[in-house]
């Protein structure tokens, strides 16, 4: 399971990982998403969707929405559209990229603060002990993502995480993150954003952490992500000029009703679509199915272990620690008409570098 | 100084108020607002702008950061302006009118909740004591604020906001106070939106009360205005509809370096320029004038008493309770190079009813 690596702790942190394999694939899918002419001069704009419920839901909600002639025609300025990111974006197997950043950056905060080396859950990560990685618990990540994401100005936050994203790779793949998204919802986006439709990004994670590449990555500017915040605090530097410090406490957790909360702050009307895969977004898409008109909800179901993964514990798919679509978002996905994507046989591509 | 009122609630808020006098006039500031094409055909986009030395820092400021040929070009999509709201884009005086609402629905939260007609501060406002109203404190305002503002759902509160807008009506001008906002800022704003800016409204103000408005009178969409807020909570109604009800809650006070803290939470990056008229406007314009390139930072100095009203206490104006200009706001003004609009030579008209 664990492969070799430069670096002890970013060995110990591949523990918590499960069943990945190393498939090294040429391609770009930067220059792919850089270049939106690409899908929209194409004949069909999501062309990496076969043909099904899914992607004929996509197409009859944006023209029930945009054709003024449709009873449930939606004026441009009111056309708001939600994504989930990990899972519903990009891979979120076998562990949340922000995650693998904070535990990549324990050692430059362990430099920082010395005394944290003999401290619990940092000692573990400097120990690279698999087993012991493997143990951590949802508060231990906390308590790193605590330490890792703040002490910092906002502006050195994004110079480092755009450098650990030039950086980093997913062990699978051995491809940065940033190309690890799915063709089919960025079609899906360059498709509803073609007719009008703002879209946002609404994640359970950091929303300065996603803003740092979503323009590049996905064409949404930081005021169009919403996302998990700490606290940030207004002060000055040594020779006066004005400094944001990122503070080791948070502001919201943008995840499960803090979704809906979250929409409500950032941006303060409900959406007409709204995109997600797990448990987490089951909020956003109830409150976005529940308004009137024509309304889409989607989710995305991991379904597919050859191209990415599997996992459910849904439709008797193997659980998962993560991004997890239980039986019963699966039941209320059919009670509430919410259209399940099946990676397995509704995406004909899944990465742009395929 | 006190005028009749048919409520004894409404006469006992205006005790807060001070020199006051009724002068209806006619006019429509809504239609003028609804027909941003009139601005832009005119001869002159700041017809309402006296030459002078703010009018100029407008107009070079914009072709700066837009002309493509300039050394401090600004690409459309990083193009951000923030606008304070209160004495900044409207009257602040005799009171914010926020707090006028609040006052004002007073009654209506006692009748929910008798209990509150014998508890300070709301006994005080209920008994339209003038006397005892003028000495209500900022933290009585805040409990009263949190009772006015919390327990109905976002829409309930959105309904009653724009039903109350409907009604109130200013008591020096006896107009609704979506007309007592300022003809030469509203310019401004179409100015800058015209050249690729988006305009945003970040006020001490609470976010959700100002969003109501906000596309009526300044064009400005929900998302685009920050604002203090509270803290709402995702649930159901009884018969299993989706609800969102604002709690009693203070998430953040989007004031002094909050406004800055609130920026960076809601658009995730430094404005351009920023407008404001008082202390809790210092720190954002610090931190916009401290970015790279061209900036403009702007302080509405009112110190027009025929036309609007006149208070400092900076420059020998008389001191008052809210939207201070301070002495010391007037040095940090010179030492940056932000520009005071002096609304008595600067402006030569204020409101579109003149």
């Amino acid at each position: 399971m664990m492969t070799g690596s430069r670096n002890p702790t970013r060995i110990g942190r591949r523990a918590l990982l499960a069943g990945m394999a190393m498939m090294p694939v040429a391609g770009a899918l930067i220059a792919r998403t850089a270049s939106p002419a690409q899908a929209q001069s194409s004949a069909d704009p999501l062309a990496s969707w076969n043909d099904g419920a899914a992607k004929r839901a996509i197409l009859d909600f944006v023209r029930e929405t945009t054709d003024p002639a449709s009873p449930h025609f939606v004026p441009p300025e009111a056309r708001i559209v939600t994504f989930d990111q990990d899972g519903t974006l990009w891979v979120e197997q076998p562990m949340y990229t922000q995650v693998v950043y904070c535990l990549d950056r324990v050692p430059a905060v362990v430099k920082a603060k010395p005394e944290l080396a003999g401290v619990e859950p940092f000692k573990t990560v400097l120990s690279g002990d698999r087993a012991a990685l493997a143990k951590l618990s949802m508060k231990d990540i906390e308590t790193i993502a605590a330490a890792t994401l703040s002490g910092m100005s906002v502006e050195g936050f994004v110079a480092d995480v755009r450098d650990w994203m030039a950086k980093a790779k997913h062990p699978r793949w051995n491809r940065p993150y940033t190309e690890l998204v799915y063709q089919p919802m960025l079609e899906a986006m360059q498709y509803l954003r073609a007719h009008g439709y703002k879209t946002y990004i609404v994640t359970g994670g950091g929303q300065d952490f996603v803003r740092v590449f979503a323009g590049q990555v996905y064409g949404i500017p930081p005021e169009q992500v919403v996302g998990t915040a700490g606290e940030v605090k207004y002060g000055y530097a040594a020779n006066g000029t004005p400094l944001l410090t990122k503070e080791p406490k948070l502001l919201f957790v943008n995840d499960g009703p803090g979704k809906v909360e979250g929409i409500h702050l950032m941006i303060g009307r409900r959406p007409g679509a709204a995109f997600g895969n797990s448990t987490g977004d089951r909020q956003m898409l109830e409150y976005t199915k529940a308004g009137e008109g024509a309304r889409l909800a989607m989710l995305v179901l991991h379904d597919d272990d050859k191209r990415e993964y599997a996992y459910g514990p849904a439709e008797g798919l193997p659980d998962s620690k993560i991004g997890t679509f239980t039986q019963a978002l699966d039941d209320e996905a059919q009670q509430q008409g919410w259209v399940v994507i099946r990676m397995k046989q509704d995406w004909n591509r899944i990465f742009a570098f395929e």
